[in-house]
């Protein structure tokens, strides 16, 4: 039997991909021209699917590139002239500070113990920030944001742009996007399509700031800067060859979520890590590692291990059930993925298969 | 019967990638680990067997980026600080040109007509140039500048790092890396793959310059800058996650081009190329755009066409054929990939299919 992956990224497939791809390679979408209008057809419905799915308002840009590490690049190179601001909790949300500094802009931080989160009125934003950036789930420790905090941020802070990293949560959390600027995810996470791909989404807002960059003569990048995506992206094409491949498969699977119903995905979601969360905190070998209830995430579940956690993983691989080891090697944890990919009755073979270690 | 694609990419899939692609499902490779053995060894292989098919020498370090376009932008932050000198005959090594001046590096240039080429007596490069960027296969105009110009050059400019877009050759031109500091291309020419992946090569010598442009306190980027990129490399592992999937299909396909036989590779290219553009020249529907032999590339083949290009296109299609539109769109064009995913034995179908035009 093939195992299954509960691992947060790569992560298991949809269960439509192969289908998808088998048909794609029938269809020779690895062939068609990125200029044709196959290919426009592909990423219209992509958009627009995306749209649905992610409730985004049609002011917002949807963009192709090959990562969301990339984006954070991206975002900061075109929407950040001088200083950003970020929340840093884990080795994602650090990475993408240092990224800032990288690029040369003042990058500024608040900082939470790893496992720990952020909460709005606790946040302490400092004069002058252009962009405020949210790792809304740091994959790393599990630890995730609420859009409440992030939409109450925006609230307080109408002049900076609001840019939420979802890289291991879209399409599971609401955003408001009158209040959230940018968000971007890849797809190897919750879409459970193989990785290659990045998902850039940006409103007008954040393109008027990277006109006004580039107009200052401020270096934007050049193969992915923001107005050539845009400028492209209204006639539903690329700047260069893109991952055709992916797109349609993120097209493919975007439109059977919306058929299986988005509300019924967020609520298997919800099920799944109240039972996997019950199952941790009831168990005698794992303790849930995030303490504050709020602040644990429902798409990334970290828990400690009370014995070394390699051989439960071990265990558990041999059981065929593949799940993430912890990221920060210096503790005993695994990590737990809970994306649309894997079904209420994959959960309960894991929590079963876990219940029986000893 | 599925059509065969003599497009200049997205371009046909080599024969054994769809088999390559079941195998992957099966062993659920779009799901491990891009920080497990198992990714590890799949770079690992892909990079001896690149190593083998190229020709590389020990020293120059294998990269896994979003794509050719990306690469551009990679190597003129990490191997220019002020000036570098572009060859520039069609659209895609203006892009190169143009990317440099967006990166705010000083871009010089020498132009060539359009459909014409370069020969190293009569480059004249400025003072002071640290890199010279060739696109060897001008993807837009189907000339291809020789390998002996290139290696040339670098006898004339030792002191220059000579940079070579590959895109739409290799891995078919043979290149003395004595003389070549960093190779590029996309797999979705001529090695036959799905897009969404860049292949970056860079020698010890471009390292060198990264670390010293770092050390200057220039900006380099922050997602794929050489110095990270390679640091990764050692281990085969890439600083974010890649397209793992991409990177295991080229690694079989390399293998299956190495047990293929890299000459006979090569000299089928040469074969099929002699038959295009000998088929051509004695066509009363066609014309070789490129006039100069020694400029004429064997990987893209150009052509004028005496009637209408987009009814010669539509025909051919009908028949089963898919050839490339002119770049040009100002042009009576066609333009015909001569990769190694098509037979000798598809190029003469072809050459059939286009004989029976009128």
């Amino acid at each position: 039997m093939k195992p299954i992956y509960f691992t947060p990224g790569p992560a298991a497939l949809y269960p439509t991909v192969e289908a998808h791809l088998h048909q794609a390679l029938r269809d020779n979408i690895p062939s068609i021209s990125h200029r044709s209008s196959q290919f426009r057809a592909i990423y219209q419905s992509a958009y627009e699917g995306l749209r649905e799915l992610l409730d985004l308002p049609t002011d917002m840009g949807v963009f192709f590139v090959g990562s969301a590490t990339e984006v954070w690049e991206r975002v900061l190179q075109n929407c950040v002239e001088q200083a950003s601001f970020h929340l840093v909790n884990g080795a994602f949300s650090r990475k993408f500070y240092e990224f800032a500094g990288l690029l040369q802009k003042q990058a500024h931080k608040q900082e939470a113990d790893f496992g720990k989160g952020f909460t709005a009125g606790e946040l302490h934003v400092p004069q002058g920030i252009e962009m405020i950036a949210f790792t809304q789930n740091e994959t790393s420790s599990g630890v995730a944001t609420s859009v409440e905090t992030i939409h109450d941020t925006k609230d307080a802070h109408l002049d900076s742009l609001i840019v939420v990293d979802a890289v291991s949560s879209a399409p599971y959390p609401i955003f408001d996007f009158a209040k959230v600027d940018s968000l971007f995810f890849s797809v190897q996470k919750a879409f459970g399509l193989p990785a290659g791909l990045g998902v850039w989404i940006a409103n007008e807002r954040c393109l008027a700031k990277a006109q006004a960059l580039e107009s200052k003569g401020i270096n934007t990048g050049a193969h992915h800067k923001l107005t050539n995506l845009w400028q492209f992206f209204k006639k539903f094409e690329t700047p260069a060859t893109p991952n055709v491949l992916s797109i349609y498969l993120l097209d493919k699977v975007v439109q059977d979520m919306l058929a299986y119903g988005k509300d019924k995905l967020r609520d298997e979601t919800d099920l799944k890590a109240i039972m996997l969360y019950d199952f941790l905190r009831e168990s005698e070998l794992f303790d849930v590692f995030v303490e504050n209830p709020e602040h644990q995430s429902n798409t990334v579940i970290v828990a400690n291990t009370r014995q070394p956690a390699s051989p439960i993983l071990k265990t558990l691989e041999e059981k065929g059930f593949i799940i993430g080891s912890g990221y920060d090697k210096s503790r005993e944890q695994i990590r737990i993925a809970n994306f649309p990919a894997t079904s209420v009755e994959q959960v309960e073979m894991l929590i079963d298969a876990m219940s029986e270690l000893s």
